[in-house]
């Protein structure tokens, strides 16, 4: 699903931003980029921001104009200040994610970022469907376009994430991880012994002790090869006890 | 609350990163930045991609030691690829958010990101009480120190605008929850103490049972009366090793 949604930077002034702007895209599992007449071609500083996601700059469509970068879209959704005659369009990256995911089952979805200095025309604002707006620091709101990307990228991997049903390995891995788990009975053999060897220190003298360890341990979860070090330190210490003793 | 949240970066080797972690953070509302024997000191280029954030990085403490960064801090949490060994303890950034957030109302919080190439190392894990892992594309998972500060950065802030929204008594309960919470430098005397008690009896002869003994505690949010009876027991032990010896 992924595979059916675009970034498109529109008018793009620095090469290095593409790069970076690829790179942000394929950790999230994005690859189709669209440029609309970016002031720089792909150059050496692209593709040297870009990492290991080359594939993506080189792969990038570039396109005249607004309109065909998303001709064949079902789905617009272009970035845009907080402001108020949007209002009743405007969606934060997480809603963003779901409404693209949704769509992009059946449709192409773009979401468009545009120029570094002063983001889209209200000609380009028109014609998207939502107005994305990042929740920043009122103070400094200062994003570069590469960290945006990044930021609509991985809200777009989590709705897809989310759209996912467990895949079977995660859930052998929950199987194994509780397999190592330990039973009550073999807990409270832990917690006997504790109580034995701590009254014997003269430590223990009520059940105040016992309760709280009780409560400290039962949430842990513990595993039997924890609970095997707590008994191994219980019989270190039984042990110089009885030395002790025989003494 | 942000303001009790930290963004510690460990051993970086670009100044350019600091910079543009700084901005990245920034645009999030965070300010407090700390490096850990930064390879590059602050530098023009560091400035520079700031940007407008050059306060956060003229504010930025340095400090010698990851103990030092997070030394008055009762939760830290580290950045860690997915590994098999810290299942149980692995969070989202967007759970981290959250998590935080809640201990951030009396609390001081530690993110911490580890060196470009490799990380933060097994020593520094076992000081977290979560590792975070970004769910990135498996076939392509290499984001920028900076991106990855960007998504975490912006997860705070989105669990900050949540938080807003709570109402005034479940912060109370959260307040109470989390005040008897213990540092890290609490949690480091413990397991020094616990080394140098079970050395003596033979029984820690090597690290492994020291980082199983610290996976186990920290990810059960000791509290502090609980400490002090795990010192206390410690203590027993040690008493009656000397009363033997004095012998």
């Amino acid at each position: 699903m992924l595979n059916n949604i675009r970034i498109v930077l529109v008018e793009t002034s620095h090469s290095g931003n593409i790069g970076s702007a690829a790179r942000a895209m394929k950790t999230m599992g994005l690859k189709h980029l669209y440029l609309v007449s970016p002031k720089q071609s792909i150059d050496e500083q692209a593709i040297a921001l870009s990492a290991g996601a080359e594939d993506v700059v080189q792969n990038a469509v570039v396109v005249n104009n607004f309109e065909e970068a998303i001709a064949d879209c079902s789905l617009v959704i272009g970035t845009s200040a907080r402001l108020r005659h949007l209002q009743n369009t405007l969606v934060e990256p997480r809603q963003c994610g779901d409404i693209a995911m949704q769509e992009a089952h059946s449709g192409q979805v773009a979401i468009v970022f545009g120029r570094e200095k002063f983001g889209l025309t209200n000609d380009e604002l028109l014609k998207c469907r939502y107005h994305l707006t990042i929740p920043a620091n009122p103070e400094y709101s200062s994003l570069n376009l590469a960290m945006a990307v990044q930021l609509v990228s991985y809200e777009l991997r989590m709705a897809y994430l989310n759209h996912q049903e467990l895949p079977v390995s995660t859930i052998e891995n929950l199987n194994q991880t509780v397999s190592e788990k330990v039973t009550a009975k073999e807990l409270e053999y832990f917690y006997e012994h504790t109580q034995r060897v701590y009254q014997s220190l003269g430590f223990i003298q009520n059940q105040g002790v016992m309760q709280k360890l009780r409560h400290l341990y039962n949430r842990v979860d513990i595993e039997r090869n924890e609970l095997n070090i707590l008994r191994g330190m219980l019989s270190a210490v039984e042990k110089q006890l009885n030395c002790y003793q025989d003494k």
